[in-house]
């Protein structure tokens, strides 16, 4: 049994953070929330989402998985406004999801989720960690994606530092302890990342929100932020590209 | 003679009814005001739209046919802000239609009505009758595009109903009599239309304004609304598709 | 030495008047403030860009110049918000222009000046002059383009007059003196124009700007306008097209 209503936009937020990664996604569904772990086909990141019940407005759930695709859910979503609530229903009959918008009925055929991997999270041991808000990362990013295709993440005991270099061009974010939410880092870290991907995983998190980041030496990087007034948690790791030279 | 002023909007919604079925028209012009009425290509679906000379802030008018491009008057009325009267005039000697906007004179070529066939309006009796808000029609349809390409519209004594089935997916929205405007159905009456069609028929009309849908057993359907504050009417006829079983 | 603090809109600004000209610029730089000036490939068209010191928050500058390519100074001013101050510096020891955006620091690669020719302004004896506002024009220009690739400007002691003509259509702004911020016109004068370059020339004056125009007979026309709060002035010529009949 899955029977739940909630707002429409804590579910385009779960799609937001997971389409950039996969096409397809398995809800897991519990008596407690839902969760959602998918690896993209490069197996260069991971995306680790967490809602838990608290979410819902309404929420009844057993056990279960559900295989759905992302697009058809996202085009289901737009049907709603803003600030609506939208019903959910798994139908086990027919295999179906119901979902309920106003008066509009959408029966949503399911993918076969025994296809799909549990993927594990594999364990990091990140020394350093740093607080930072959204739109100053953004601005950051978006501004490397002129000059490279990848970006430096740099943290020591003063600053957390963005670095990218293009041919006669670079581009130097370097934001002190003071305009950063936190900061702890036992000596100086620095990893190189994809742009592309670490700019999709950064793009749901708005404005001033912050966004947390553990760092290592050449490791993978692990990036955390809050979503649904805190009742959704995202983690995402992102696998580091070495620098040849 | 034709010489009238009026609000860039009325025009524009003109447009926006006819310019879904034909790309050039034949605006009928007597003293009582203007009527339009086209057949698509595939001969599929006929427009009746008549346009009173209330509808004018002036309007003086013998009898006369224009052969109007739709895409050129649609291009000439952008250049008018909302809210903006522009004038037309039908010049005989050079055979153009003069649009003045503002301090702009726009003087436009007419297309040959001989090759414009005259349409009649089919006789249909259609014993069903429902009364729709816009909003809740124009979900149900986007719902439905993604889906399939054509749904079925059905009426009974209680409600309502469109519905759309794809291979895997379903969408079904029933509006019970209490949230419909109007309702008469002596019976249970069913047909099935073109999603495209249907959609860009419905299209012109916003937010909670009310369609009349007249509607038989696999029959053609009849769609009824008013324009420019009611100087305006338009009719619809969509033939069905026949269900092969 | 160049050290300079500026809303990022007046640079903005700056890229919108030349680029429509040329994808690379030589800017001038001064103790009284940056001039550019551009012809495009086609040599049809000029402009003559002048943006005093008084313009600035902060302005330092020895006399040299800056090959810039546009396009990336527009991509970098896109990471500021409206009413964002920027500093730009001149890194002498890099030959790089240094963009600082709040905690950003984006340094951009010059292109050598020495390919860039200096363009002398020609010396036109123009008879007559209009002043416009920008809205009136730019609404003759946008009807003109559905109708031809030229248009005819032409100012007599009454008017200003924009026409185009195309196999059966035709546009006609004709704005009395009433209408005209100045007029002056020892007679009647007209020339041809290519609509896209004066629709590119007029697109940076927005609202009810004015424009001044100065025009002879089959000659260039002159177009000026300020912008930056009249710290910065405009001007461009354009060549006249020679009617063949």
């Amino acid at each position: 049994m899955f029977n739940a209503k909630i707002k429409s936009e804590i579910i385009k937020g779960i799609i937001d953070v997971t389409s950039p990664l996969v096409n397809e996604a398995k809800f897991n569904i519990t008596s407690k929330g839902i969760s959602i772990r998918a690896v993209d086909p490069a197996h260069v990141a991971m995306v680790d989402l967490e809602l838990k019940s608290t979410a819902f407005e309404e929420y009844k759930a057993d056990d279960m998985e559900l295989g759905i695709d992302l697009d058809k859910l996202n085009g289901i979503m737009k049907l709603a406004n803003t600030g609506d609530s939208i019903t959910m229903e798994y139908d086990e009959e027919s295999n179906r999801l119901i979902v309920k918008i106003g008066n509009l009925i959408r029966r949503m055929g399911l993918i076969d989720t025994a296809g799909m991997p549990d993927s594990k999270v594999p364990h990091l041991d990140l020394p350093a960690k740093a607080v930072v808000r959204a739109s100053e990362l953004s601005k950051g990013v978006r501004a490397s994606e002129a000059v490279s295709d990848h970006l430096a993440l740099s943290v020591d005991k003063d600053s957390f530092e963005l670095f990218a270099e293009g041919d006669t061009d670079t581009v130097n974010l370097k934001l002190p302890k003071s305009l950063l939410l936190e900061l702890h880092a036992p000596g100086k870290f620095k990893s190189l990342f994809s742009i592309d991907y670490f700019s999709n995983m950064i793009k749901p998190v708005k404005n001033e929100d912050p966004i947390t980041i553990n760092i290592g030496n050449d490791n993978p990087i692990r990036v955390d932020f809050d979503f649904a007034e805190k009742h959704g948690h995202v983690t995402y790791l992102l696998a580091p590209r070495i620098e040849s030279e």
